[in-house]
């Protein structure tokens, strides 16, 4: 080829360990801790077939042609009832569905992110948040969170450390609920000190809450959309709740932040998928949409306890890990000075594989911890796999 | 709201005259020569209904699941064989599957534009692409054209002339074949020419193709990207084949663009819409697609000519159009002196649309130019639409 002459943002975009490490877990023998897929196996196939041939059947070519950007209208009805379930009554006119909620985080930096600007998000946090993040040139800094979340006196060091260097703060990224990858939750006492810091700041929330619905207790949690929806913009999916491979997802904004996150999704994609919005659609308004969910989020729960069993049962002494109380991942740290660099490796060797905890950290640093996801693998292979974990971790301080 | 600080790129993105007449369009009683919408009137409903439940009750939860990035295979597949009837033998480590063909220019612009370079690209152009182009704080070069496309000697003059201006070129974007929204098809002759010029100038081609199967006559055009499949990057679609609902197009590029653009679309949306994907890849195996696409095209060629006739009927003395030989679309240019400045809502209020031709002009240019898609209405209200505009430009005409 003529040397292909790149623009500058094109070296980061660098290939991300969630994804590397998926063609990995596809191999035969393989228990994977990694990829944060939910469960499927509870889906009813027959009626989502028939759900799906219906579609077809009774929107006729509709649901096959082009259609307005904002999102069809019964799926924009649809995506009030889950913001409903989440506590948020929320305005047609300030609800875009997108393509999974990582378009709608990637339009939403679009708008706000100029090159060298800062933006805050966790320490850790979400490995393609950072990819969108990188690739519109943005440095990201990352707030010290502990079991309860983000420390709000850490994000107003933050804050005052990034503007000391002059640098920008288009906004904070955060899931706080259920956390990727820490599984930890914010309280809701800081709930209401980190709306009330970016706030004052001026800083706008981007909340990312993918896994708000799947709680295994019942503590009422407050979304940061709902204590302040002029500063906060909300993004929602429909991936852990029922299928990722839709590609559906929404945000909610501020209606003018709306009308233009839709122009930049027309730019990139013109919509998302018709099929897609009206499946999604169709399993909110004709099956019992929050029975699945409280399912799954019991099948979620009961592998939570069985990994954290493993763990106590496998890991070295001195090992910690969160225990989260939803969502789908934990992030375990090993003692200090066990051996870290070949662990991936020789996990891998030992047919077990997970995301190590430098993925989600902008500066490759943490890496002696590892996201676990427990969505994905049933029971007993949850319990197998960190047996093998174990044994990689052995190894290797053996060896060490 | 807290006042919102918007990145500098926000700016330019703004409402598109397409979308902003998509609504238009929808009003009763409207004739609509506006939108690029494909006729879907021959699709078979209840067989494409049958797919889709069957790739849910045969895939099962693969088809609601995540999925790897770069495509399903079986997609790569089908979209080989697409190729294959443009003529193009491809391997699948080039290909990438995106959300529509849109996507797959947004990621090759992503990863070659840098703020301040100016993109090549026909005059008129593809509207959606001056989105991303602008999205991207890119400048845009338009190359003049005539019926066979784009004048060779007219590229290299707009190459040393953007050169001497000290910006840098990434890419010529054109539309080759049945262009959009000129109807314009770029000679054979002139396709070595134009492919000669950008080899010899180190300058990449970006060629969108989505109406290149949709040709009115039997004459064989060659890709560009045939004549240098190192030095051109193919855009391909399943929207104007089967289905634009769907969302899914390709782009063929050497294998680490192709890599690199996998990584953009990451970040973008992780991947296209699994459901989406596996109904065009039924479509492709499971269906005669190419006797769909043989039907479709003499529905557009009956319209392409309905259309003809009424505007020889109809149009006031002096008034010019192109002769597409394919696809959807005409430009029509209003005699010298025409009032320009109302007559689009002239015609609305007459009650037919269409989009004005400043749209595919970088500078807001050409006012006195109109496109028009005969692609999605019968020839009958072709023709009263035509009639409509007709009379809508002789009554501003008497009125100034």
């Amino acid at each position: 080829m003529t040397p292909v002459t790149y623009a500058s943002r094109a070296a980061r975009f660098r290939p991300s360990g969630v994804r590397s490490v998926f063609d990995i877990a596809m191999r035969p023998g393989m228990i994977s801790l990694a990829g944060g897929s939910p469960d499927l196996a509870a889906l009813p196939r027959d009626r989502v077939a028939e759900l799906s041939a219906g579609l077809i059947r009774d929107r006729g070519v509709d649901a096959l042609q082009y259609q307005p950007a904002q999102g069809l209208d019964g799926t924009i009805e649809a995506i009030r009832e889950v913001m409903r379930a989440e506590g948020v009554e929320a305005d047609a006119e300030r609800i875009q569905v997108t393509a999974g909620s990582q378009l709608a985080l990637q339009a939403i930096a679009t708008l706000l992110i100029d090159p060298g600007d800062t933006v805050l998000a966790e320490a850790p946090t979400y490995v393609g948040a950072l990819a969108v993040f990188g690739g519109l040139e943005a440095a990201v800094a990352q707030v010290p969170i502990d079991d309860d979340g983000i420390v709000p006196a850490a994000l107003e060091e933050t804050i005052a450390r990034v503007r000391a260097s002059g640098s920008r703060i288009p906004f904070l990224y955060t899931v706080p609920t259920f956390g990727n990858p820490s599984g930890a939750t914010l309280s809701e006492p800081r709930r209401d000190a980190v709306v009330e810091i970016c706030r004052r700041e001026g800083i706008v929330i981007v909340e990312d809450n993918p896994y708000g619905l799947l709680a295994f207790d019942d503590v009422p949690r407050t979304t940061l959309y709902a204590r302040d929806p002029e500063n906060v913009v909300y993004l929602g999916s429909f991936s852990k709740i029922f299928s990722p491979g839709l590609r559906v997802g929404w945000l909610v904004a501020p209606p003018e932040l709306r009308a233009r996150a839709q122009l930049v999704i027309e730019a990139a994609i013109i919509h998302a998928s018709v099929p897609g919005q009206l499946l999604a659609e169709r399993f909110v308004v004709e099956t019992d949409w929050r029975e699945h969910v409280r399912r799954s989020t019991e099948v979620y729960r009961g592998r939570r306890d069985a990994l954290m069993a493993a763990l106590e049962r496998h890991m070295p002494d001195g090992t910690s890990w969160t225990r989260p109380e939803g969502g789908f991942f934990t992030v375990v740290t090993l003692p200090p000075g066990a051996p870290t660099a070949p662990l991936l490796d020789a996990a891998i060797a030992a047919r077990v594989v997970y995301v190590p905890g430098s993925e989600f950290m902008a500066d490759g640093s943490r890496a002696d911890t590892m996201r676990l996801a427990y969505s994905f693998e049933p029971e007993d292979r949850l319990a197998e796999g960190v047996r093998r974990l174990g044994d990689a971790v052995r190894s290797l301080a053996q060896r060490g």
